[in-house]
C-alpha cells in the first residue's frame, strides 16, 4: 500500500507521521507545499518542508508543532544584538538546516536533492519532496497591500484579512519527476488537513498537477482541516470566509470537488455529510482532531482504509 | 595619540584590547589580516577580523581567546548529524555573524563596511577594519602538499612543516581607502605580536602597504610574538624555523627590518638587544606576556611611550 500526502505545514506533518507509522518503511511519499518558502539573511527557508522533515524524523518541538524539540536560539539572540529585525524565529539547529540547504542549493543541487539527503541523514523513512524545484511565492491580497505569506503568517500574526491569494511564478513552475512518479505509484492520494487556499492549494495550483491527479488510478481522500466551523489550526477559517467559501468541511469539500473521492470529516461535523455526499465524495465521520501520537497514527489508519476503499474518480 | 595597529588574530586581538584601553575613545584603529578568510557552507569566515573584533568587545572566550564567552554549538551539531565534517569549531552566535556578514558582502556591501556595522553594533569603539576588501588567501607548502590556511591551522592542528607561503590574491588586492587613511593618520603604527610570516605579512604584502608605512611620518614598533625562542602562541615559532628565520625577538626584528622604528622584547630576550639595535631598531624590554587584561594595558601603554618617544625612520 503506497500512499502519496499533500501536505502544507503542522497539520499535514501530523497527518504524515501517523501515515508514517501505518504503512511499510519507503512506503509513504509526502508532497510539501514550498510556495511560503522565503529568503531570510541570505539563506532559504522552507518552512513546510522542514516541518515535515522535523515531524517524520521525531524531532519537532511537541508544543509548537513547527521548529525543534529543545532547541536553543543563541544566533537570534545575536542577530538582534546585531540590530537585526528578528520576527522569524530562527532556532540555532534549524539555522544549521537553513545553512547546509543554502550552501546545496548555490552549489547546484535541486530543491527535491537537498531534501532528500537531509532527511536522510535525520532518519526519516519516508521521501520528503518540495512540491516543485521551481520558486513559488504566495502574495496575499491584504486591506494593508501586498504581503509575503510569512510577512502575513509570522510578522503580521494572521491578523489581516486575505482578499486575494497570488502564487508567484506558479505559471512557470512544474511539479517535479519525483512528484510525478510519487502519484503515478500511489495506491492512495491523501490531502492532508492542510490550509486547502494557500498549502495545498500551491501544490494543486502547479501546470499539470490536476492532470496528474485525474491520470492516477489511485483513489483520493481529503482530510477536513475545519473542524466545527474552525481551523484547527492557522487562519484557514478567517481566510476560507475572506475569500467567500464556505468555513465549514463541506466547504472544503466545495474547493476539492472533482479531485478528490471521499473527505474525512470530524464526527462533529456529520451533519454536513449529505452536503459533501452531495459534490458526488464519499464521506467518512471520524474523530479527527489529532492530540497525540496515538490520534496520529489511528486516524491515519481509517483514511488510509477509507480511501482504499473508494473507487478512484 | 592615534594609534594604527596591524594584527593577526589572538595576540593583535589582545594587544589591541590593551591599546583601546589606554587611548581616548575612536583613537585606535585595527588594520587586521584577512588573508586567513574562508568559505564553509557558503559563509564567509573572517577568524582574525571576529577575534579582534570579540576581543574589542569584550565578549570573547577568554580561556581560547578566539570564539565567543558561553557559547553554545547546537548548529554545529546539528550539521554533524547531517554528516558534515565538522573540523571548524562554530558557535551558535559566531555563526549569526558570519551569516549576516556574507549576506550583506553578497548584497554588494565591502567588508569593510560590514564590519564596521557588526563591529558598532557590539559597541566596539575602536575601527576594526579588514587590510582589504579584496579576497586573499594563504596557501601553505607543506610535505603534505598545498594547505589551505584553516586546513593546516584548524583542521590538521598545524602539525606539517611548512615550507611556503603563498598569498593567493594579494598581486591584484590594496589596502582599502580606510587603512590608508588610519596610517596616514596615526601618531604611532604598531605591529602586534601576531605571527610576522601568516599574519602581519600578508598586511605587509599588499601592493602600496611599504610604501604607505614608509610615507607615514608616526613611528612604528613591533612587538614581537617570539619569547624566550617560543612562539606566545600558534605555530610561528616552527614556521620561522622551516622557512629559514631565526626564532628569536631579532629574528623577527629582521623580518620587519626597514619597516619599524622600535621593537619591543621580552625581558627573558634582553641579551638579543643589541643584535636588534644592529638593525637600527631601538628597543624596549618588557614583560611581554599578556596574561589578562592588566597585562594588556599595561604592556599596550608601554608600547605606545615607547613608539612615541622614537624618531620616525
Amino acid at each position: 500500500m503506497r500512499v502519496c500526502a499533500l501536505a502544507g505545514g503542522v497539520g499535514g506533518a501530523k497527518l504524515s507521521a501517523g501515515l508514517q507509522e501505518v504503512v511499510a518503511p519507503g512506503a509513504l511519499t509526502v508532497v510539501v507545499n514550498t510556495a511560503d518558502d522565503f529568503d531570510l539573511w541570505g539563506l532559504r527557508i522552507c518552512p513546510d518542508l522542514d516541518t515535515v522533515m522535523y515531524t517524520l524524523a521525531g524531532i519537532s518541538n511537541p508544543e509548537t508543532g513547527w521548529g525543534l524539540a529543545g532547541e536553543s536560539f543563541d544566533a537570534l539572540g545575536m542577530l538582534a544584538r546585531y540590530g537585526e529585525d528578528t520576527w522569524f524565529l530562527l532556532g540555532d539547529r534549524d539555522l544549521a538546516t537553513h545553512v547546509l540547504r543554502t550552501a546545496r542549493l548555490r552549489a547546484g543541487e535541486t530543491l527535491t536533492t537537498v531534501t532528500g539527503a537531509l532527511s536522510g541523514s535525520l532518519g526519516v523513512r519516508s521521501a520528503v519532496l518540495p512540491m516543485s524545484d521551481e520558486e513559488v511565492s504566495t502574495v496575499l491580497k491584504t486591506p494593508a497591500g501586498l504581503l509575503e505569506f510569512q510577512e502575513y503568517f509570522v510578522r503580521r500574526g494572521q491578523r489581516d484579512e486575505v482578499l486575494g491569494v497570488e502564487l508567484r511564478g506558479v505559471g512557470e513552475a512544474r511539479p517535479t519527476d519525483a512528484v510525478l512518479e510519487a502519484l503515478a505509484a500511489a495506491d492512495v492520494v491523501v490531502f492532508c488537513p492542510s490550509n486547502p487556499i494557500v498549502s495545498v492549494g500551491p501544490i494543486l495550483a502547479l501546470p499539470g498537477m490536476r492532470e496528474a491527479l485525474a491520470s492516477s488510478s489511485a483513489p483520493k481522500v481529503a482530510v477536513s482541516p475545519i473542524v466545527g466551523g474552525r481551523a484547527l489550526k492557522g487562519p484557514a477559517d478567517r481566510m476560507l470566509a475572506s475569500l467567500g467559501h464556505e468555513v465549514s468541511a463541506a466547504g472544503v469539500a466545495a474547493i476539492y470537488e472533482g479531485l478528490v473521492d471521499g473527505m474525512v470529516i470530524d464526527r462533529v461535523d456529520v451533519e454536513e455529510r449529505a452536503g459533501v455526499e452531495a459534490l458526488g465524495m464519499q464521506v467518512l465521520a471520524t474523530d479527527s482532531v489529532m492530540r497525540g501520537a496515538q490520534d496520529r497514527a489511528r486516524l491515519a489508519r481509517e483514511v488510509v482504509e477509507f480511501g482504499a476503499g473508494l473507487a478512484a474518480g
